[in-house]
């Protein structure tokens, strides 16, 4: 049994008692019934995550998931492929978005090379990132696969080697992604589990214009044409269409998910990966918290598709785990809620007639 | 020349410079364009209202007012009324939803009397509360005016107080209130000054039965039909459905705009509140952000007659600030981004072509 088998035989439902206990708490709050709304059904699921009416939040980690697109041959992006290297670099250096609203949250950000197409063994050597590279870019899957089946699991392994490499230093996850290009692979894994129109669920990404757009919905829609992916085959799609950084993403989810720590999910590119991740494991998706809504048109029904309401929909779109940092703060807003206010009956209110 | 017509004097336009100026530092950050949406938005206004392309948000104190109805004889709510007092000590035992949240948000919550019908003299004199207390609580609008003009008048002036006493160590306020019976002055204000029709505004408050509502939506228009309050006069409407915490909620307002400090606007309450302070002077919207979108069914119109989108909306019917406790972190994370994410030139990362 290899890695990925057995962390999908680790994945178990949330802890009903646990929820029952938290909601019975939340219950009895010195507000009107339920008033925090969305933030007490989170408060619930975190306890029914990490089976504890107390669940540990204080410790958070961003991984955020590089690697580049061979599919950027194809001209779907307005980016050069340079720029992901250089971005990765910008993390490092602390100058990125997601290292601002990290610090800001107290978050960690831990940088995986997936699979870059430049050479970044120099950071590497120095601890600065954790290199998982798979390979220098995927294969361009307007022409043949993105990756091999083999590849495909090893790079979701490597995802889940980095959840239980900071498995002891952490008590929430979250995803994040740096790849030019990778809104088209996202796309493409969208449409083949919703079963939705590529136009439908196809975005501008970084901003391309209307004959560059209709050119990615091209793209996405031969190489679906060619692949026929299997919806029910995650391996299948995530190797047919799929990308290092998605792959990983889908491993960390499916890691945390395992040890039972929440895991909040970006954005537009985290949410394909949380659906590769649900297609191995339907059960993951109860680990899973989803972040913020991003403009990116096709987020909306891979969310529905996930079953999961975003805590967030402030028209980001710039992925790296900025809205899973944001998000950060909910969540403790949550477990804030329902450890340290009073009931009626400890701070002596009146209830409702 | 009163303590009012001195602040509204004050009370000037967003800095166009330190606008330009933040806005042309947002759009060479090293993302694609805008790519951090509302938050570039929030960090643009901060910029013009605080004229600082650094924009000061670290000292952050929420200000809840409370007071009771004389409304509530009407039967319009499911709570006793002596829950406002009871509340009030929840407050100063840091055992509220408001306590949890604001000690998260690192923010400081200070508790105004503007008019509790039990006596909090002692919690006054001990100095855990402020006491700005006009009269033990409003009179019953279904039968004659909540208050005299002149006790409107005093009410606004103690909201602008609190935010000129407080002003020395606060950079960012937020607006919250406590009051039993609160939902059905909002919901008169609401109606007032967007023309709706009442049964489209109210909402259920803290949980009231169809009976009830139609009682409550039956007592609003009562009131309306009695009083004919003036929405081109702010004091008219404030002193004939009004509230003291609402009066002192704008009263907040107008002074944080008067300093050229941002001021939160939590829900429904203070949004009623803030409607008040547009009246007396519309350029005080300029300071104002709005924290959240609250369940309560008016509170989509008021925030559109504000001119303002909120930046949560996650089910919240709470009151006390909460909203505007949590949105502190959109505000702070507005500012990170501003002032900490690296330019395409600081970072050498290639730009778009």
């Amino acid at each position: 049994m290899n890695l990925l088998e057995k962390t999908l035989r680790q994945i178990e439902p949330q802890d009903a008692p646990s929820r029952a206990a938290a909601r019975k708490r939340l219950e009895q709050l010195t507000m009107p019934y339920w008033a925090l709304g969305r933030l007490m059904d989170l408060a619930e699921d975190l306890a029914g995550i990490t089976r504890s009416i107390r669940p540990p939040v204080a410790r958070k980690t961003i991984v955020t998931m590089a690697a580049d697109h061979g599919i950027t041959a194809s001209g779907v992006s307005k980016y050069p492929q340079e720029v992901t290297a250089q971005m990765v670099f910008n993390f490092v250096n602390g100058g990125a978005g997601i290292n601002a609203l990290a610090r800001l949250a107290g978050a960690r950000v831990v940088v995986v090379d997936m699979g870059v197409a430049s050479d970044l063994g120099q950071l590497a050597s120095e601890g600065k990132i954790v290199s998982k590279r798979i390979a220098p870019g995927t294969a361009n899957f307007a022409i043949g696969p993105a990756m091999s089946r083999d590849e495909a699991v090893r790079a979701v392994e490597a995802g889940i080697e980095v959840a239980m490499d900071f498995a002891g230093s952490t008590d929430v996850f979250g995803t994040g992604d740096m790849g030019i290009g990778n809104t088209t692979p996202s796309s493409a894994i969208v449409a083949v589990f919703t079963g939705s129109e590529v136009g439908e669920i196809t975005g501008r990404g970084t901003g391309i214009d209307d004959a560059q757009f209709q050119h990615k919905i091209a793209v996405i829609e031969g190489a679906l044409r060619l692949h026929k992916p299997d919806p029910k085959d995650g391996l299948d799609v995530l190797s047919k269409v799929g990308g290092f950084e998605i792959a990983g993403i889908a491993g960390l989810i499916l890691g945390a998910a395992a040890l039972k720590k929440p895991v909040l999910v970006d954005g537009f590119i985290s949410t394909a990966g949380a659906l590769i991740a649900q297609a191995l494991s339907p059960l993951s998706t109860q680990s899973m918290v989803a972040a913020h809504r991003s403009v990116e048109q096709g987020h909306r029904l891979a969310l529905a598709h996930l079953g999961k309401q975003p805590l967030l929909d402030l028209d980001l779109r710039l992925g790296e785990g900025t809205g899973a940092a944001l998000a950060m703060h909910h969540v403790e807003a949550a477990v804030r809620i329902l450890t340290e206010v009073a009931t009626f009956e400890e701070a002596s209110v009146s209830k409702a007639e």
